[in-house]
């Protein structure tokens, strides 16, 4: 990085937003995986203008650019691998217009995602996509990686709720896709291609996302297994049943044991498993959608069948899925999560698997997940300092995708490529289908300067 | 076309599937849309490795291939604008596999839409998007268009239902794109660009696409107005309240009487407009929301809100709806069908546009349309052979699309940019949202080989 590229950049972002000290730059070498690397610059954005100058000069000048939100993503896509630049957009967080009739909301990309909740609710809508991150994360890191979480089987995810993107093209170019309306055929569906794009199609700067009615009513519970294989197998029945419950978890004994070691929830040690059950609409609606669940669990063994009688009740239920991470993470020093996905009716032979892998590589691993939509975390407790422990864990995450591409699953279900799943994607796309991610890649950045050596 | 190439045609496709005869020539030379256009010649595929081998030798010959379904499109995306050869994939009518637990159905690209609901409706499951062709139009031609309905406002439309595409690319290789999991973020969003990308892209030949259970119970209900306004401001009001109903249709008083001349199915000729709606769901959750609309539609003028008693009666009203295009047809020799969509609460606008778009150039209009996604059919009845009367639609058209580009909507809400909406791309997009299209075309298909002249 020469000084007079350094000074364009102090030039269009301030002085006061351009950080090359090295306790700034280790503070955004990493997100929340395993890969480290340290930029030689950081710049803070605040408006499209900047960003497109930014990528004009990042052309010219043949230097890589790594968009980033907060940080909080699971598979490297805002660790900027191949140095250069991390451009910053969480100061871009304005909230533009909520528009009730039309359930819309128009934002830029740098708002946290639970402040749409936030803003929205009072006004009796709310945003489906819930991350775990959604406390941190900001939208524009969700949009680019089209972030799941606790809702998807019934609302969807991140891209269902995207109507348009604001985004500057690696070019330096900002363009509007896709349209405010309902419906929208228009040209190609090119918005739905930039959602999801893990920052390697270009830098997005503002969104309409649509919003839904607040439900009138939520009815929550806890049913308890002595066997893991029978709860795996009520997620499919409750399906199959014709239910579509707003939330349908699934925690093992080990779980389970780690969060009431952390923060004592009142689940069932003694449990093999666990599911955490939500269903929601008009109340009379989700109260008969619940007994109907309630109905299919008693038919695969369950022992207790739990129904929260009131917000507080539920309240501690959800907690306990909520630092499930956290409180494995305790367990070791390191923690491999996992987001294989495979359909519902094969969260059975996933969960047999995961179990098998885990014993033939002697880990240590905790299983849980959003279940209805049949995207597990299998989460290996391992150690990074011991390297034959870390190749048993690498063996197991290679026998674990294999098994789920068998089962016609998917290696990531929520959390995208980045550069943990990179070495898997042919796998699971084939030779010919990451031939098309790259061509299309290459057609919008002839250079590769946009967060180089990620995806493929 | 040389008749080396012909004999190419038929080693692959057989000759008993291949033709070159002006009846059969003339059979496929329109669609639903307003262009003729002979192709050179017609084969009838049976599998994917017919549809691969023609690819490759279209490109080693520089022949344009226009693929085609059962040309119910109303922008003639089938239409083979640049002769050559049209491949019809009507003959590709499996249904694979149905799954239930799952949720999800396979089948070819050939099979008529309406036979997934006779498929699946048995098993408790339905699949919601159901244009208006539905009982003639392919999935294929579906999923290329991503065809709309009368239930996208609650259910979406065809790209929310497609989990995976498998598809031969200009260059001849297949691929399979997306996952039949709920959710998956492996790669680019790509199997979405491929939705609705007009026959552009790539040739359908298989589809995995989910489906949805049954509700139990369904609301109909016809809500009379004294004024247009009064409806398309009812709309708008019913979304605000919080309800979705799984149908919101607007007629105004041209179309309810072109349809008692040509069917009578009870509609009020004296009215100025009605509402035709439908809430589905359980059983209570239908009839609260359908309470709800009443109540809204009671605050908005409504003259007269009819409840359908039985079955009979909504088979009625809706029957009203569905000969709407037919009824309006007959009235002149030439209809002028648009798509033109708004936001809902700018859907009293656009009929106001409308109508004095319509006024100004001397025209017949019926307007009608699924109001509450904000697209509306504004249907120009006007006769080809009268030239000034089609210049004076052409300015009409006009100047609708640029009022509704004007109120932040879409040129095209279910139909499509193809052949008749092509100047006005451009308005819409951008001129780089336009480059973007063209750049990935150009990617996929370098030669221009596949559906060549349409979109842009």
């Amino acid at each position: 990085m020469t000084d007079t590229i350094l000074k364009k950049l102090q030039s269009i972002f301030g002085s006061e937003e351009t950080f090359t000290d090295r306790e700034t730059l280790t503070a955004y070498s990493y997100d929340a995986a395993h890969t480290e690397m340290l930029p030689e610059v950081i710049v803070f954005a605040k408006n499209e203008a900047q960003i497109s100058a930014l990528m004009k000069l990042a052309n010219e000048e043949r230097i890589p650019v790594t968009p980033r939100g907060a940080g909080s993503g699971l598979s490297g896509g805002s660790v900027p691998l191949s140095k250069g630049i991390v451009v910053c957009l969480d100061k871009m967080k304005a909230i533009k217009s909520i528009d009730t009739v039309n359930r819309l909301i128009t934002l830029e990309a740098g708002v946290i995602t639970s402040d749409i909740d936030a803003a929205v609710n009072p006004k009796g809508l709310f945003f489906p996509p819930d991350p775990g991150s959604t406390l941190f994360s900001t939208i524009g890191g969700n949009v680019a990686e089209n972030a799941g979480g606790l809702r998807g089987l019934k609302y969807g995810v991140t891209k269902d709720y995207v109507k348009t993107i604001r985004v500057v093209l690696p070019s330096g170019e900002a363009v509007t896709l896709g349209a405010k309306t309902v419906k929208h055929v228009a040209g190609f569906n090119v918005e739905q291609l930039f959602v999801g794009s893990e920052g390697l199609l270009g830098i997005f700067t503002e969104f309409t996302l649509s919003l839904l009615p607040l439900p009138e009513h939520r009815e929550s519970a806890l049913a308890v297994y002595a066997s893991l294989d029978d709860a795996a197998k009520t997620v499919a029945a409750i399906i199959e049943a014709g239910v579509t419950p707003s939330t349908l978890e699934i925690m093992d004994r080990f779980t389970i044991n780690a969060i009431e070691d952390y923060k004592p929830c009142g689940l069932p040690r003694d449990a093999e498993a666990v599911l955490i059950i939500e269903t929601d609409g008009y109340r009379e609606s989700a109260i008969r959608e619940m007994e109907k669940v309630q109905t299919v669990a008693a038919k695969h063994a369950v022992t207790r069948f739990v129904r929260a009688k009131d917000a507080a009740e539920r309240e501690m239920l959800f907690e306990g899925r909520r630092v499930s991470l956290s409180a494995l993470a305790r367990v070791k020093p390191t923690t491999i999560l996992e987001d294989a996905t495979v359909m519902r009716s094969r969260v059975p032979d996933l969960v047999r698997a995961i179990q098998s892998i885990a014993k033939k590589y002697d880990l240590m691993v905790g299983t849980f997940g959003h279940a209805g939509d049949g995207n597990l975390h299998p989460t290996f407790l391992v150690d990074k300092n011991d390297k034959d422990m870390m190749h048993r864990c690498e063996m197991a995450v290679k026998e674990l995708f294999a098994a789920t591409i068998a089962m016609e699953g998917t290696i990531s279900g929520e959390h995208g490529i980045g550069i943990e799943k990179k070495p898997f994607l042919k796998d699971q796309l084939g030779d010919a289908g990451v031939k098309l991610l790259r061509d299309i890649k290459k057609t919008l950045d002839p250079n590769g300067i946009l967060n180089p050596g990620k995806m493929f």
